[in-house]
């Protein structure tokens, strides 16, 4: 970021505009107030691309009616420890916490509970849903299908999305393991940052319209493609795939919603897909309770353990070891609730647009 | 495999053999029959390194009562969705399978079911139990953790098993989509075959006992480590790192098993971790019935809509395109089942130790 020039924002400020935009377009109270915290949540936690940075698209989806303000959120099949929900169309940042919500009361009922969505948009950060699982002391997991953009391995175009997996694992003493993961090699968000520091990327993240391999961000983002996880046949690139494809298939073919290249698309800046094969977008989400397995304390004890005891590996040559997954969030966090979120001049200006398009103040 | 001598064995033969080798060490009638029906899968999917060749490890680890031929295995916490099984000590090809039925069986009631399990061994292919689910109208889920062998990202050091993870989806016309991915950039095998051949390995699989980047296979397998997927920080290899340490804590604390660098041996080739820190090697098992979620039919022909719309796909510049997760084993199997199972000479001097060991004639 020290490139590029920001303006600094309290976190406050940013989800209370956001809340009130969300109401302004008739999105319920409690709804909104949520909606905002998710993305503020993504701020605080420095993953840029998913907090206030997305509010303008959440507001153009809103402005076209092509998102239900007010979804009538529904379960549609149901078992004592699953259920199938179609959200409506509803906002993914309402749909989402309502059926992980639901996860979690099936696994306080029989243990763990499963919760596959349909009929949904973007729902934010995965994280959030699965932080939300520790203060139930359950693991969580979120997983969500996204517009496509990554190909298969092999493939020469675009045909799922960066599709996120998340699950979170309470320590005692010692802060969560938080893993909140896409499963390209690379953010898009990164991809982003290059085309506007035109600067190249590195080998591996991306291919180009004819499929071939790139360093031009230019050249993925005009037809062209993002790389599983692996990047190469020889470098596992396959797993990554793999690992797409059953987030896709988890998140949108079990709960009948839109997969692969027909997944809906998050802001108009995308096309439509070519067809339609389920209802909107689709997520999936898990929650056990620990205590169905191991006496919590029990559990958390040995997280602890397997904290410290990864913080004592041996580091590579020129590094300071191995972090746990979470670390940089959490320091993130800290940082910025002092320090506020920084905003580029391009996510200021889309806010002030907002701002004109529902009259809710921004400045 | 064309250059390597190796000669062929019917698929029937090498099983009958299993089985008796089992059964000689007191395992179990109806045990022994499904563990060598386990090695059987992996060599005729053509996972070479989970089949007969690791018979002659378990034969070591029974032969010296480190593996229990007669476990009680038993269930120490249950909920209607969720068990957690103590595996006395006993095979994993016997522990697991005991174990999905489990999960399955509690899927039936619940609709989803999932069982932790500790004090088990190493369990052959994930992939097996996942395809026992399909049989049953399920989805199945199966991870393991094993013995250290993968750094974390930015670790010089072995910390994490291979930790694989397994899920299958059934078509109606079309073949399961069946995934089965460890969680390093590459197979322990491949590395095994790169040393056979006195060759070297790709950049981004390995490090030597220094922590260095490595492409001499025997300078991984000489203290160095495997890399986690993704290889390295820019191209993801944190993730990779989230995907073993996800599948081990899964398998490992949830269930009050060893876990990382702690991990039993599944092989007298290694040394014993320094210290214990559970019960035995720890695998999770999960089970969705799909009817919980969506009309199985429904789902099929989504399946084989998936399944026909990712073979469409444009290919990369000199490839054919993507393939499906579990398409390369199942070409496997219907030439295996015809030619046999390729064994290069070491194994089959295995397997006649394995005779004179037990009794059991092999030719």
């Amino acid at each position: 970021m020290s490139e590029v020039e920001v303006t600094m924002f309290a976190v406050e400020r940013l989800s209370e505009f956001a809340r009130r935009v969300f109401e302004q377009f008739g999105v319920g109270e409690s709804e909104a107030a949520e909606a905002a915290e998710i993305l503020a949540q993504a701020d605080l936690r420095g993953i840029d691309s998913h907090g206030i940075a997305r509010l303008h698209a959440y507001s153009e989806m809103l402005e076209q009616g092509r998102i239900n303000p007010r979804p009538e959120i529904c379960i549609v099949r149901e078992t004592p420890g699953t259920a199938t929900v179609d959200g409506d169309n509803g906002l993914g940042l309402v749909v989402g916490p309502w059926s992980n919500r639901l996860a979690m009361d099936k696994a306080e009922g029989v243990g763990t509970g499963w919760v596959a969505v349909r009929g949904s948009n973007h729902f934010g950060i995965a994280g959030y849903y699965v932080l939300e699982a520790l203060g139930r002391d359950q693991l969580g997991w979120a997983m969500t299908n996204t517009t496509k953009i990554v190909a298969p391995m092999w493939g020469g175009e675009r045909m799922l999305g960066t599709n996120p997996i998340a699950i979170a694992f309470p320590g005692h003493e010692e802060p969560p393991i938080v893993i909140d993961m896409a499963s390209p090699a690379a953010a898009f968000g990164k991809i982003e940052m290059a085309i506007r520091q035109q600067k190249s990327i590195p080998e591996g993240w991306a291919i180009d319209k004819d499929g071939e391999p790139t360093t031009d961000p230019n050249a993925m983002a005009d037809g062209g493609a993002m790389l599983p996880l692996g990047s190469t046949r020889e470098a596992g690139g396959h797993k990554g795939y793999c690992l797409g494809a059953m987030i896709d298939i988890l998140s949108g073919v079990l709960s009948g919603a839109n997969w692969g290249p027909f997944t809906p698309i998050f802001t108009t800046d995308f096309e439509d897909p070519p067809r339609t094969v389920g209802i909107g977008l689709g997520h999936m989400f898990g929650a056990m309770r620990i205590d169905a397995f191991i006496d919590p304390d029990e559990f958390k004890r040995q997280i602890d353990d397997w904290i410290r005891t990864f913080r004592k590996t041996k580091p590579a040559p020129g590094t300071d070891g191995p972090i746990i997954p979470g670390d940089p969030e959490r320091e993130a966090e800290v940082v910025r609730r002092v320090e506020g979120i920084p905003l580029v001049a391009a996510v200021v200006e889309d806010l002030r647009d907002v701002s004109r398009m529902t009259g809710v103040p921004f400045d």
